[in-house]
């Protein structure tokens, strides 16, 4: 999950990426997003902003990498011993993060990427580590797509464009019928 | 629909509000979104800047009302004769509309509205339009949230980040299962 296309891990070039995105995240802490600047960022990380913009092109693609980063589990999803008690523990914690004013802004950031799809490609990664553990039950398994669909894609909708975000039951409703074949 | 709280419809302020959303859509067609600016739409409107930023805030909120307008859909929904064929006829134009570029920079502009909500309810009173219609039929109809849950918010996901949007076929199956009670 960790590498990067067309750099060389620990080089100059990783190297001088990790501290433009430390001091992105740095900054993002201290002040509102819509008041940072390239050559803010820059001075923080200890680059020029034309080294920035060489990169990234502009401040939203930087924003948009930085949020995908993020974007990447910490680890694997929780085990419960069912493959609905797996479903139900991820997706309540994805529901959670991504609700959250932080999760919002990511998820506006990500759109902005030249790579949104990378976005899903994280996200049915740990659906499918959730399906992996279950392969050998009795019951047919969803497919990804189906998960996707049906699970994800409303807690994100949601979240972006209604007044309330899923609540609960609601999730768990979800999944009871992505479950049924 | 076309309400607008605070604005008396044909007043002063209305008329105002009007020629700076036209100036908008006029700069869109032909400028990239990206270049736009809040003096170069007050110089196509004939208005001071002063006048815009004292409205909306910012040009991000301008353009998510513009968005917001444009939203609206144009009549009724499509009249098919059965409650599965007005749903395939509404989710796949709307499908259509938002995988195009404009669709996509709209939903982007629209989750910097300060009532992204609004977007919702547009949607909602469009699937509503079609289950009246078919209250009187013997099967059971899907709840307006099952409708949006499960085939508005995977369209939307989809488009936003996913590599591919869903295509026909998928949204078909989608639309089986929301109406399967």
């Amino acid at each position: 999950m960790a590498i990067k296309e067309g750099l060389r891990p620990g080089g100059r070039s990783a190297r001088v990426q990790e501290s433009i995105h430390s001091a992105v995240r740095e900054l993002l802490e201290e002040q509102e997003r819509s008041t940072l600047t390239v050559p803010q960022i820059a001075v923080r990380a200890g680059v020029t902003p034309s080294t920035i913009y060489r990169r990234w092109g502009d401040l939203s693609a930087l924003l948009a990498d930085v949020a995908l980063e993020r974007m990447r589990p910490d680890g694997e999803p929780a085990t419960t011993g069912s493959l609905r008690g797996d479903l139900r523990a991820w997706a309540e914690q994805y529901l959670d993060e991504m609700s959250s004013e932080p999760g919002r802004n990511m998820m506006r950031d990500v759109q902005c990427s030249a790579t949104p799809g990378y976005c899903v490609s994280i996200l049915s990664g740990q659906l499918q580590i959730i399906l992996d553990r279950h392969r050998h039950s009795e019951a047919a398994l969803p497919s990804l797509d189906r998960l996707l669909n049906m699970t994800v894609a409303p807690t994100v909708f949601r979240i972006l464009f209604a007044a309330e975000p899923l609540d609960v039951q609601e999730l768990h409703e979800l999944i009871d019928i992505a479950l049924r074949s």
